[in-house]
């Protein structure tokens, strides 16, 4: 099995540095094929290696000690500016320079967007990455993207991301041809608008190109019924349905709650059915789903939830290792380079992309105008 | 108190006119000063007339015989060509020619939405109208709109709903200065797309004006949380967020049912708690808020869920007698009127408005191709 090298923002998150090792400690007994490079302070490194790391992390372990680090609240563009210091930036050039498969950080998002994309720059159509999510369904877990990251996506980078979230779900589900489906409002195939019919043509005509089995349209109350393997998006949409799907699971919690304890028998019943309960509340717990990868990178780069524990940071650094060891990097590249270069759809004057690298360049201004 | 009249499609819905007549009479109780004329079979509805309905009800209704019925699933392009003989568009023409204040129907959404452009015709700078639905929160409930109808929505027409939608809150929750939000993925001036910036731009230099309190913009979580009366979005995130919120309940509906079913000691509780498990049920059950509003029409059309009972119509018809008495098509026309005319907002290139009547006179040729 090949050896996978994973770049630690051992900085980033609510409870860093110690989250970061706690969650290398249990991944490194899972993954024997991993490695790892923690970057931060040595001093707390060092400190959270001898408190929580076997001998076998500590021998598959380096540390690269960084003087700064990038804060939870600090803006994308002033992160991009004065961060070259910090333990997010130094993670980032590890994958650059060929030195890690990959990098992981539950740090500041936006800062990890702003930064990733200047120093690995995009492989695909889009200025940015597209953030991939698992979203728990009725059967297993779906891959839903864009969730956050491109809010005024065109038809080609639907197209791409399409691309993008087979080859994640091939290697997390280890199915040779994904289920492919593209949000919209309806199932026919006039519903929407322009952006998804455009996107709906040229997913279909690069389906067997790209290895994926093509849905067509799905409705927001598919994503949870599992139909699709991955669920495509711009990411004003899927930013939007992720959150109400959070919002929704808090009310009804709420509801559940309230229910429970408003009467005597309600209360006799919940204590007794306690770890059915208790099952259930895991089952909707955020944080059993810990990873948003960004994808289309020329490299790969996972987020973390900041408020997790060791636990979950751990279930994210699984996910990285995994997503390193299938080349999902790879494939993606190699998928993009094979599609038929398509005449494009109809399209009601959407403005022509730019090169990859005018479109890289002008990255800097888009950030200081547009910060995630 | 005014007298309303309210037109109702006695042949829309899956239990059609049954429903409808069952919904009348338990509207009629709680609503003396409603009147009510049916469109549909006069023998059918004579019968469940007969049947259901009380000495009052009776002296306040009238029946206009139809001789045509729109189908569930008969496309909205094929309804306009054909029904104008229909209980459907008969009781919109009840509404264009102030014979009935406002038109309810249980019977198909797209249909109901392309025959009530033509016979009313919008009031507001969309070609459609907006479809306005209440949400239930940690508190009660919120207007979201739109739902589902304007798929390319500009920042003037969701202007038009902020306005719309604080006139309908303010009927409902009978409040001065209804507080207003613009969905978004993010708080900050900078997050999102032209759309909601330029929409952002306008709806606060009109909240005076249009006599409500906006809050700028709101998160998909913050639908549930009831922070605002009024959330405005575009048709197209409007739908996707209202499935994924059904779909997100359904799903946590099956968690809750598998985690109390798969353990002795779960049944037992559940079977204990089973009133507040009843009442947590209930809580969450789509029809208990029943009736799709469509707002910015020269004229009131409310639209029942097809599967409800004559519970459900009569929650969706007293809704309708309110707003009607409340006069929210008025409202909406004059506060429209009062507003300054400013200047456009810094536009990345968006296509200038059509004049009403040239927009309303294209509204054929665009159901031939996108039907709702």
């Amino acid at each position: 099995m090949k050896n996978i090298t994973v770049a630690l923002d051992a900085e980033g998150g609510d409870r860093a540095p110690s989250i970061v090792i706690q969650g290398a400690a249990l991944s490194s007994e899972r993954k024997p094929n991993a490695r790892f490079i923690f970057f931060g302070d040595e001093n707390n490194i060092k400190r959270e290696l001898d408190q929580h790391g076997s001998a076998a992390l500590r021998a598959r372990s380096e540390t690269v000690h960084c003087l700064d680090k990038i804060s939870m609240d600090e803006k994308p563009i002033q992160a991009l500016r004065r961060g070259k210091q910090s333990s997010m930036w130094k993670m980032l050039s590890a994958v650059s320079d060929e030195r890690a498969h990959a990098a992981l950080s539950a740090g500041n998002t936006g800062a990890l967007l702003a930064m990733s994309v200047f120093c690995l720059r995009t492989a695909t159509t889009a200025a940015r990455p597209a953030l991939a999510a698992l979203w728990p369904t009725l059967t297993t877990e779906t891959v839903v993207l864009d969730v956050g990251a491109n809010m005024e996506a065109d038809y080609r980078h639907l197209t791409d991301f399409a691309v993008m979230g087979a080859e994640y779900a091939r290697i997390l589900y280890q199915t040779p041809r994904p289920k492919v489906g593209l949000l919209n409002v309806g199932t026919e195939a006039a519903k929407g608008n322009d952006l998804v019919r455009n996107a709906d043509a040229r997913i279909r005509a690069i389906q067997d190109a790209a290895k994926f089995e093509y849905l067509g349209f799905v409705e927001g109350d598919d994503i949870c019924k599992g139909v699709a393997d991955v669920i495509v998006t711009d990411g004003f949409s899927g930013n939007i349905a992720l959150k109400t799907a959070e919002g929704t699971a808090k009310l009804i919690g709420s509801y559940l709650r309230g229910a429970l304890t408003s009467s005597v028998s309600g209360k006799i019943g919940a204590f007794i059915a306690k770890n059915a309960l208790t099952a259930f509340k895991n089952r909707i717990d955020p944080r059993r789903v810990n990873g948003g990868v960004f994808l289309g990178l020329n490299g790969l780069v996972v987020k973390s939830h900041g408020g997790t524990d060791g636990s979950g940071f751990s279930s994210a650094l699984d996910l990285t290792i995994d997503l390193a060891a299938g080349g999902v990097t790879e494939a993606v590249r190699e998928n993009l380079a094979r599609l038929p270069n398509l005449e494009s759809p109809p399209s009601s004057g959407e403005p022509e992309i730019k090169s990859n690298s005018a479109k890289n360049d002008s990255i800097a201004s888009a950030y200081e105008e547009k910060s995630l």
